[in-house]
Formats: structure tokens, sequence, C-alpha cells
């Protein structure tokens, strides 16, 4: 195990009617909040008034943005801290999914940052500062609740960057599992894979002695996957979003990482995706996950036997551990599908070709921009070990 | 599951070396300390004298407080209030095992309190403020590094008090596992009793649908155990205690234990032998949590089997529940013995007649104190089953 540090400030308010506790959550906080939202489905689902009612009962004064799409975009952003300065606002409340809260926190440090905000992503400049962010989750998944990082698009260069800071932590994140319950099932299937992910990029390490979080990473996908199976039968099951809200918060709280050296190569690669085509986290994560594993399991079979036994439930023939380690993705691909998710990058309707898919290897490795850093902690993919996973995904 | 927060503020600063980091930590935040400790141990070690130079070298005046005893006693406590306001002291840091931590936390709200320390104790008074506490760990047991909770003893009454508030959350706790390798074998072993007891506590809950975290305790109490044989065998495994350094301390910042009722019977019980006979915490939970068990698991048979098979790895005939239960309970003890734990009363030195057991049964459940108040969670406890528990520890 190596030497960390774990911080964890976000409190979590969790359960039943706990959004109508949000304007006594920022009433004691702020005066003036920017309330910050996607589409019209918080309208649709009257969540937008509890809200609004809440704010403005607890004598905080409102000032709205909608319109955050999936993989949100710059030029909100940019738009949001435009507005946060001219209405003096000192709290944005991001009411939502993961690309809400990740907008929110784009605009929260690009009030106190001078010249536009994209060079933050850009340059990885330092951030001293940002408003204070909370959160009420209307779509587990991408744990950005209970964390420091944000990703954000920008539509011009196409290029989708990851940015973390322990400002950017939420100050609380309310996590009311009933306002999950009209989730459509692919976007279940998404959050899922979303969180699962993020559980095996800190899983996957090649870091020894690190029994503790290994275990707990395997005992929380056990969990999440599971119940992921209930919500898919049943989006309405409570007590399974229960598990699964809270587990798709520690699965990136850091928690289940600390103290080892961590992988993000399927991020990478599928970061690219989104970036170059709009698919969804969660589906592309789907597709690239057991591809990458393929290629990279014999560099680690330890630790893979480890996934297919204890997280995938293989009882195979031990003097064989390549067949338990493929049983184990296969067993993974199986939960994939029986989740409805798309396992190739035909069914993500992504051009395959050899061209494209050389390009976005050598972009997810900045080989495009003529400085090559390789993806991955349990083995370093180059651009080349990266296409060849795109080629496995096909 | 039920509605929970869950906020956990401590910062773990974890890994080899980690204490020289102590000055910085608290210069960034404070400008006269007092350094709080136990007896000799920390200045034979040589710990001592490298806190010191730390927070000298960072420029922060220090007060000292030494003389902390297990069982941490309110006269010292008293001392230490006086002391802080004397020399207005602003932060206060514990370099020790629980005791110094639990004292230190005692001391920081009692800087802020108008009377008697020991009335917020007795009284159960809430505070509403404390000097900030940051604790360098010696000894991981109690988890009190990562928690808002302190137990006091009152010499006089022959009380053993727990308070909690999360203003006695440290603001940083050092986790050094090196600094663990001089334990003798016993006190290792009362501690690795005391952090599974934590988790026992919340473990054994009437409350349904908690399966994440059922699967977080299972899997850290596995692990516990796991590496606690090996420093019995080894105190100087530096691995070994990684996971036992950092399963103590998230075995009672709550992480486990949200959304659930929880027990906290056996705590009860060892407390009242805690503050008669000044036995140790961790030995005193060997002898009183496997009777409880024995007394308790009939109304629970589905949590005990999760218990025996999925903690204590049971493999036996499921048509005998009862039997697949006691055997979990067995393998408990067995493991308690494997690590030099007491398993009776006679080996902690108590007296046992029927008489002094009714008193201390009627003491625990505050029967003595003519208002009765019941301990347990997955089952109420009054003195008469308190006393069955009791003599089941003979």
């Amino acid at each position: 195990m190596e030497n960390f540090q774990l911080h964890i400030p976000t409190r979590i308010v969790f359960g039943k009617e706990t959004h109508k506790q949000v304007g006594e959550l920022v009433g004691s906080r702020a005066r003036r909040v920017l309330f910050h939202y996607g589409g019209g489905s918080i309208k649709r689902s009257g969540l937008y008034d509890q809200i609004k009612s809440s704010l403005v009962d607890s004598g905080v004064e409102v000032v709205e943005l909608g319109g955050v799409v999936p993989n949100p975009k710059v030029t909100l952003v940019r738009k949001g801290v435009g507005l946060c300065k001219q209405e003096n606002v000192d709290f944005i409340l991001a009411v939502g999914g993961g690309s809400v809260i990740d907008s929110a926190k784009a605009i929260a440090m690009g009030v106190y940052h001078d010249g536009d905000i994209w060079d933050v992503f850009a340059e990885r400049q330092r951030v001293e500062r940002a408003l204070p962010v909370g959160t009420v989750l209307t779509i587990p998944a991408t744990g950005t609740e209970g964390g420091g990082g944000t990703v954000i698009t920008n539509e011009d260069t196409k290029q989708k960057l990851a940015y973390s800071s322990p400002h950017l932590c939420p100050v609380f994140s309310v996590i009311n599992p009933e306002l999950f319950f009209t989730l459509p099932k692919e976007q279940i299937a998404y959050g899922i894979c979303d969180m699962m992910s993020h559980i095996f990029e800190r899983y996957f390490s090649p870091t020894q002695n690190v029994e503790l979080t290994d275990a707990l990473c395997e005992a929380t996908l056990r969990v999440i996957m599971r119940n992921g199976l209930r919500l898919i039968k049943d989006p309405e099951d409570y007590d399974a979003w229960c598990q699964v809200g809270f587990g798709g918060t520690i699965a990136h709280n850091n928690l289940l990482g600390v103290g080892r050296i961590q992988d993000w190569a399927s991020h990478g690669m599928q970061h690219e995706l989104g970036a170059a085509y709009d698919v969804a986290h969660g589906a592309g994560l789907a597709v690239v996950t057991p591809a990458w594993m393929k290629y990279v399991y014999r560099d680690a079979l330890g630790v893979f036997t480890g996934f297919a036994v204890k997280i995938m439930g293989v009882d195979g023939d031990f003097r064989d551990l390549d067949g338990v380690v493929r049983e184990g993705i296969s067993r993974l691909c199986d939960f994939f599908r029986k989740m409805g998710l798309p396992l190739t990058l035909k069914e993500l309707c992504v051009p395959d070709s050899d061209e494209e898919l050389e390009l976005l290897a050598k972009r997810a490795t900045g080989e495009a921009r003529g400085r090559e850093w390789p993806l991955g902690g349990i083995k370093k993919l180059y651009w080349q070990d990266v296409l060849a996973i795109y080629k496995l995904a096909r």
C-alpha cells in the first residue's frame, strides 16, 4: 500500500423526502443561489417546483440556469460563470445527474478564475477557490456528487477533459432514491455501468497489499450488480435503489481507491468516444471495458483471478487460470447484456474503420497532439495498444 | 434502509513517516497547541521528540499535558481544560491511542463549556463548540481518530460514559503503521477485538435492506481478522498493519453503520466492567461478545447465519441453522483464543458472584439509578437479560 490522504468532506443526506430539506441546507450557507439543471424532466416530475418552493420558503433568492445536456458543454459553463458574476450568486445548487453537477462545479471555479474557464481544463491550471456547490441527485451514476471531479466537453475542439480539485467537493449531496423511479431503463443501465467502472478503475491496480480496499471493491461491485438487475426488472424498487444510490457515491469518493495506483484506461478510451460521437458514457464503458480486460489480463493474472472468482463468482478449474479469467470476463459481458447495454462499437453506432479507430487511439493517448501520455495503471497503453483494444471492441 | 446523514470530515493522513507532517498540519491552523499524550512510551520510542521538533520547526508554540491512562479520567480532563484556558491554546494535538484522543476531545469541548465538563457526559448536554483536535495515532483500536465520540471515566462515581458530537471529529488524523510495531501483543489483540466489535455493533441490526453496508461490514471484518492473526505472529508486518490501521478507522466512522438501527449492547455491558474493574476494553469485549451472541441469536437467525457463513466461513448443514450459527460463534471464540484474548470473566479477574453480576447488570441498564433503559438494537435487553449474559460469560 502507498501513502495516501483521504478527505471526504461532502455531507450525504440520504433517504425519502430528503430533497425537501434543500432550502434549509442552502439557507444556512447562502443568500443567493444559482439553481442549475438540465432539461424539462424535473419540471414534468414536479421536482423543479418542490426545490424552488423549498428554497424560496427558506428565504433564499433564486437565479436559474437550465439547459445542461449529457457530456456537458463549456459553452453553458461560460454562460453560468457570467450569470453568477452578474447576479452576485454565492452558492450553486445542481439538481440533476452527473452532467448538471459537473457543469455546476465548472461554473463554481469559473467565478473566481481570471480568463476562460476552458484553460483550466486544457492547461490543468491550479484552482484555489470555488463557489460552494450543493447537489440533489436525480441519476446515480457518475459519483460526482461525492467528490471533487468534473468532466466538461468542448464542442469546438471535440475534447472531453476531466479536472479535479478538493475545492469542488459539494458541501452536501441529497440522495433520495425515490427520485430515481422514473429513470428510463437504459439510463439505469448506463449508471450501473459507470459506477462499476469507477470501482474497476481502482480495483485493477498493480499495487500490492491493498487487501482491505480490494475486499471493499469486491463487496460493493457484487451488491451494485445484484441490485442493478433488480432495477431493470422494477425501476421503482426503493430498497434496490438504496444500495445502488449509496454504492454509486462510495464507488467514486475514493474510499475504495486509497493507497494504490489506479488504472483509468477504460475511462480514457471512453472519453474519446464520448467527445467525438456524443455516446452515452455508461454505454461506451460497457463496450470498452471487456475489450480492455481481454487485452491486459495476462499482465495481472492474480488481480483478474480475484475479479473472476470474488466478483463474478467463477468456480472453475484453477489449473487453468486463463480460463477462469476469461469466464469472468464472459460473465461480465452476460451481465451487461442482461442490463440491455451494448457490447460493440457497432451497437454504439460509432464508425469503426481502421482509420477512425487509429485517430481515436492517438487522441486518447495524446499522440494526436504530439505529446503521448500512455493510459492505464495496471498496464501502460500506448496508442497502438489502445487501437488494438478498440479493434477488439468492434 | 432508514434515512441517514453521513459526514466524515476528518482528513486521514496515512503511511510511512507521515507523523513528521504534523507540524505543517497544525501550523496551518493554529499558533499555540496543547500536546496531549499518555505515559513514557512515546518518550522511549523517540516519537515525543519527533513530534515536538515538527511542531517547533513550524513555529507552533507547545503546551504539554501527559499522563493519560487507559479508561481516561475526568480528573485529567479538568486539568487540561484549565491549562488550555490559562495558556490560550487554540488547538489540541493528541498523540497516542484512543484514551489520549478521547481525553483530548473532552478537553476540547470543556474549554467552551461553562461549569464542570462531567455534567456534559452525565446529563447529555448539547455542545455547540470545541477546540479543533488533531491526532497522531499510536494504537489502532477505538476508531476515535475518525469520529466524534469520546468515552471518559469518572473515578468517583465509577461511571464510564460516552459522548458524541460532530464538533469533536478531529480535523486530521495521522496514521503511520510503523508506529504500531512496538505494541505488545496483548494490546494488538485488544485493538483488533475493539474494531471488530465496532463493526458487530452495526452489523447486528434489525433493519432490513442494508445489503451494501452488510457486505462492507463482512469484507472489513474478514480482512481485519486475517491480518490480526498475521500481526500476532509478526507485530512488525507493515502491510498487515495497513489493513488493520485503516480498517479500524472505517470500522467506527459510521460508513458501515448508515441507515440502520445499531446494537451497542456488548459495548454497554463492557463499559460497566471497564468502569468497575478497569479491565482493558478489548479484553472485556472478547468476553462479553460471544456470550451476547449465544443469548440473542435466535431472535435474528438470518443475520447470524450471515455472520457465520460470510464472516466466519462456516460451510455447514443449512437444514440446521442453529448449528451453523453456533459453529460461527465457536469459530469466533477460537479466533479470540488464537489472538490470546480472554473468554471468561474469570480470566478477566472480575468477581463473578451472582450478587456482583446483578449489580453490574443493573448499572448497565440504568436500573441501579432507578431509570431503566434497555440495551441493544437487535434485541432489547433488560437487566435480567444482561445478568443472564454476564452469567454465560463466567
